[in-house]
């Protein structure tokens, strides 16, 4: 008794609601709100969509996305290339550039160690940093990882695997709130997270 | 000083800004989710997107989405085919068939009458159920807007407009709290508006 929606319309509805946030009632409003819409509004979000991933470059330097081979952060002369800060995802460069506070260069590892998912070393860009530190000589990491249990986890494993560079190895400042995620954090928490670093 | 997003990444952003309910931040965690996740997740939304308004069909009769021609409950012989059930959008009929309450048959107006957003009769799918009812002799519409300004305003002008039919026009009973939405009703309230609907 119970009416179906067409394929098309559960097809978006499954699409949209394998994202995170976004339950089955959600799925259904936005699908409906595209079907009341005009064209464009669809054919837009499939298209930008569908080309996601084939459009999007990686840097071959820090990994951060990018629209050129190497990002304008790893191709400025200014900038410390000696200081590394390595965070989860290219949102905490966004974040970390925002603050205004940080003149070195960054590596993007696109993820935190999580063995319960199956996400390993191997997953994340871990090599491509080992490779990057060996062709140079870096004065400092800064694990800006989220302080959360897979953040702390992650900085714990590459503080050991960083140690035989002979550089300064830190964090950033708990000022962040336990619990909460960098991109989320104000400007001025941020610089305060940073000038506050501590070694480990 | 402020990093830009690629290309492919803002046009994203922007197509998943546009939706209800999704503000700039929330748009970039969900196209960050997908710049993880396996090639795949962004080319089904893409797909399923694109495809969303050149594969959906609306029914010849009552203008509900459909598979096919005519959609299932406009070929149900064991409905009656008099009494008409008038509702905004699509949602609407799945939440009255789920109340397993009515045995009428359905008009979809994909909206509802909005002057300040430029929704005229001419948007909705008003001329459509016009030329439906001067097919037949109706015996009953029930105009199931949803309980809000602009909902009331659209029943106010299809009671006016189908008067002439002099068939019966009900609204469904106040059951329903003003401000909610008809779909998240639960099917108890649904039954009790349907069953104590009054004439207008």
């Amino acid at each position: 008794m119970s009416a179906q929606f067409p394929a098309a319309i559960t097809r978006l509805i499954d699409a949209f609601s394998r994202l995170p946030g976004i339950g089955e009632k959600s799925a259904q409003r936005l699908v409906f709100h595209l079907i009341r819409s005009p064209d464009r509004a669809s054919t837009e979000l499939g298209e930008a969509a569908s080309r996601l991933k084939s459009d999007l470059q990686f840097c071959t330097v820090c990994r951060n996305v990018t629209d050129t081979v190497t990002c304008t952060i790893c191709a400025d002369d200014r900038r410390d290339h000696t200081q590394i800060c390595v965070v989860e995802e290219a949102l905490d460069v966004i974040a970390l550039e925002r603050s205004g506070s940080y003149r070195g260069v960054y590596h993007v590892l696109h993820g935190v160690l999580n063995p319960l998912d199956g996400v390993g070393p191997d997953e994340l860009t871990v090599k491509d940093l080992m490779r990057r530190v060996a062709d140079m000589t870096p004065t400092e990491f800064i694990l800006a990882m989220n302080p959360s249990t897979e953040g702390e986890a992650t900085a714990a494993y590459l503080a050991r695997q960083l140690k035989s560079s002979g550089a300064r190895i830190s964090r950033l400042a708990r000022g962040l709130p336990t619990g909460t995620e960098l991109t989320y954090a104000d400007d001025i928490t941020l610089s305060a997270a940073l000038s506050g670093r501590r070694d480990m």
